[in-house]
């Protein structure tokens, strides 16, 4: 297996390839539009085909390629069933492994930081996208976020499997780039073992962050699997279309 | 293949259990006298034997299990050849793979802490012992310990393995377990690109770290691949042998 862990650095995200070297066929897990060529091109550098794009959730600071990817290579959309996606070629379950080649994921239904947040577990590692952060977690004030269920999640689903397991979050601000459930058991100042639901509802309830930047384009723009809204503030264009245009320029 | 990763908490060390499934071998790499018997609970618990333990280097804040795990289910001892130990059963060198079924560690000299200091490579994992830990590294200034050449080690040997190779340390004392080299690349105060070797060499002349509490007995008893000497401190008998004895009772 073929595996690289690539860093959209505005929105901070973490895009995953993971490449089966007896197919041939790639998957790229939460894929960032401004990056799409930077992720084709190491795709095809380890001279591999980009077969399927798979969301952790629909996302409110970026906007997924996975509709941009699909209209230049041809790739199909793998998204969480629950958000009901008409633009999803496969719909994601909990129970259901999501299999290409000797790929096989393990989707787990991990609902807090957005209703139709799904992790993947994938032999020694775990995408928690933003259900589990290093040291940290998705908000849950949004998108029908809510920090009672996030906590259920990471404790009765995510904690619970095996201590070396690997964390690959969705995203890190600090340019940290792994952990391991054992790691996040022990410190994890929000959902570490050391505390109870009581303490983490009240530290979410009190995060006191700014309305998010780009919710009210990426989130109607990731309902459609990644369309660009029409119009743009300035400074979010690179986000986009444009974006992507002049890096293929 | 099967891995764990052990703690062990007086002295911070991880010890990492190795699994070959096909002949239900094991190697521990860097295995600590007081945590001798929960390390062997383990290998057999998992449902192998222990063929091998592979130290680092001569650790000089803990005695090493080598020889008590030798005496007690037969293993064999491997240890860096540079530092020509009389009680070890294979030498390791650079450029010499050490195997084991279908196991297959890659051992690179990395100079700086100690002078006979080895990192393994196995697969995507390294395991750095102390030249390399998680937002740090090893001191220099003892056991012919020398700055210029761990940053030369770092830089030139563990930093050109592949961004995504997952670095295992030999401790920490903040709970961390694991990093990667794309991490410590980044963001690795002492060693981290934005670094030059004489800020390097400034950091470390600038510890003003207190003379190591174990050195003087440790030292030795690692020479001889894990002997406890015969009158120690009172906090530090629960190191040695009455601890593993304790463990056993």
């Amino acid at each position: 297996m073929i595996f690289r862990q690539l860093f959209e650095s505005l929105s901070s995200t973490y895009t995953y390839l993971i490449g089966d070297e007896e197919t041939g066929q790639a998957i790229l897990i939460d894929p960032v539009i401004s990056a799409m060529q930077r992720d084709l091109a190491e795709v095809h550098r380890l001279g591999l085909t980009l077969a399927y794009t798979v969301d952790t959730h629909i996302h409110a600071d970026h906007i997924t390629a996975a509709l941009e990817l699909k209209r230049t290579v041809g790739s199909k959309i793998a998204a969480p069933a629950y958000d009901r996606l008409p633009c999803a070629d496969v719909g994601i379950e909990e129970g259901v492994p999501f299999s290409l080649g000797g790929i096989t994921l393990q989707p787990l239904h991990t609902p807090g930081h957005t209703a139709g947040h799904f992790a993947y577990v994938l032999g020694e590692r775990v995408f928690t996208g933003d259900a589990l952060l290093i040291d940290g977690c998705g908000r849950t004030d949004f998108q029908n976020g809510d920090a009672d269920t996030l906590y259920k999640s990471v404790h009765d689903k995510l904690f619970t499997l095996p201590e070396d397991t690997l964390v690959y979050p969705g995203h890190d601000y600090q340019q940290r780039f792994v952990s391991s459930i054992a790691q996040e058991k022990r410190r994890n100042p929000r959902l570490g073992n050391d505390k109870t639901l009581e303490e983490f509802r009240d530290i979410m309830a009190n995060l006191h962050l700014p309305y998010p930047r780009f919710i009210d384009y990426a989130v109607p723009g990731n309902q459609q699997c990644g369309v660009c809204p029409c119009e743009l503030p300035e400074d979010l264009i690179r986000y986009c279309n444009q974006m992507t245009q002049s890096q293929q320029g």
